[in-house]
């Protein structure tokens, strides 16, 4: 199983558009230490030619043409990219899909509450439905997005995006953030779960195990926006539960190569030479940056 | 009048994502003939400090990463961009919205019939009412979106984006597409009309005596699409007047700067090397590139 990390960043990017703390202004000022990263998205692919995105980042134009695997092979129209995984409704999962336009053909793969904030908003409709395919993601079921790979949500605990609290006739309810699972005809496993609000029993037992786990990432503590003075949410009113807090609950379990992703801009390990950066790696945990690649 | 290309290509960007004709290819390639261009967007400012966006492109995060003059000033959060005027409601000109979320005041200033598209789209609310401002553009009155810059929209003959030609409610009407008029306190005018199915009378007396005009250059010729097999629709179809018939339209007219903007990824002038290029400026026109900057 091949796995390209195509954004690292949660929402807004690092740097983000309006932020102005010293590692923002750094990675706006192109520094060394804080090396610019767009938002989460990994693309997987078990021969190389037929790929799967997990989420459309608002950032998926930049980060196809940064990606040589995911170019278009034949002219005039192409594209190795054959389906799209959204594991929640967020603006950074799914602004994408409105790039993706042009009577492509692939597949999009979501849970019902995901395709039903999709339904909501007509702009999708950019989406030729004669070219385009809607699936729902099931509970439990299993699905082959491309050839060779097995794919399986996660239930996780979550929230719904923000955007749709106040719209009529989409509840909250269970699938607004799902995590998934990728294995290969080898039974090699990976885990994407860019958004987890409590590392609950079932967590542990779906990532046991797993040849590479890709975690939620967005804060370093619980109140670090708060602490910062740019914002007046913990990370678990945000629906992420803090790396502090992952790093202690996932030490024991048995687990390959553990990145984290979907890191927010105001997380100091951003910083590569941060105190906390050090820390966490000495944990044994990698933060994903766009380009990292593995094979699994 | 400061003013700065944000973005030059039309929608889809140069490379565009599943395009694979030879200039797409070197543009993915990153060679010297075929610099790669972000969607349509220009920056205008008076005192340098405020700045208000032409649309808002689906690269909007880039765009401003590339802009200095674009970065926010203080921390831990803030912008120089302190508006946005929408000429439409195409993903290409309101996809870019979704980034300037994260509670940052500034002001949209829209037709009603644009103002209507985001209403129908409850992804926008990721834009806090509390903070954002949506003003209608009326025909015929001018508007300060920043310090010392007064704007007008122009009637400019086009259509509604597709994605909504199927949803009720929101019937195609004036306003789905304008082009915008410039003027600074001395009195520099620029034009902006990246969109433009005819040249009409009212189109050349609009632009008679501009100091810059940035024109719809999206095909070179109007069957471009239908020659290369990218697509079955003409220019005029998609409501755009082909480069050669505005160079011949407006070869009489008294424009200072002449830039065709909004270039699709089919038309050969995005080429350096290319004769339609060299025809192009021959006439007396400038392609315009990201990070064209003029001073009116």
């Amino acid at each position: 199983m091949k796995l390209i990390v195509l954004g690292a960043a949660a929402g807004g990017g690092f740097p983000q558009w309006n932020a102005a703390s010293p590692n923002n202004r750094k990675a706006f000022g192109n520094h060394q230490d804080c090396p610019a990263q767009t938002q989460c998205s990994l693309a997987a692919s078990i021969d190389g030619d037929h790929w799967v995105l997990l989420n459309a980042s608002p950032d998926i134009r930049q980060q196809i043409i940064s990606t040589p695997e995911l170019h278009p092979p034949d002219a005039p129209r192409s594209s190795p990219i054959r389906a799209i995984i959204l594991t929640g409704a967020d603006v950074d999962a799914i602004a994408g899909l409105l790039t993706l336009r042009e009577r492509q053909p692939f597949t999009v793969w979501a849970t019902e509450y995901v395709l039903g904030v999709l339904r909501a908003n007509p702009v999708f409709n950019v989406l030729d439905r004669a070219c385009v395919q809607f699936r729902t993601i099931r509970p439990g079921e299993s699905f082959q997005p491309v050839p060779g790979l097995t794919c399986r949500s996660i239930d996780t605990p979550g929230k719904p995006p923000l955007f749709m609290e106040a719209t009529d006739g989409i509840a909250p309810t269970a699938g607004s953030s799902i995590g998934l699972q990728l294995e290969s005809p080898q039974g090699r496993r990976a885990i994407f779960m860019p958004s987890c609000a409590e590392i609950t029993r079932d967590i542990l037992l779906a990532v046991e195990g797993a040849d590479a786990l890709f975690f939620d990432g967005t804060m370093c503590v619980d109140d670090e926006m708060i602490r910062s003075g740019e914002g007046s949410k913990t990370a678990r009113r945000m629906g992420h539960v803090a790396m502090d807090e992952a790093i202690a609950r996932l030490r024991d379990a048995s687990i390959g190569q553990r990145f984290f992703i979907h890191i927010n801009n105001s997380n100091p390990v951003l910083n590569r030479a941060s105190d906390e950066r050090r820390i966490v790696e000495h944990a044994g945990w990698t933060i994903a940056m766009d380009g990292t690649r593995i094979d699994l």
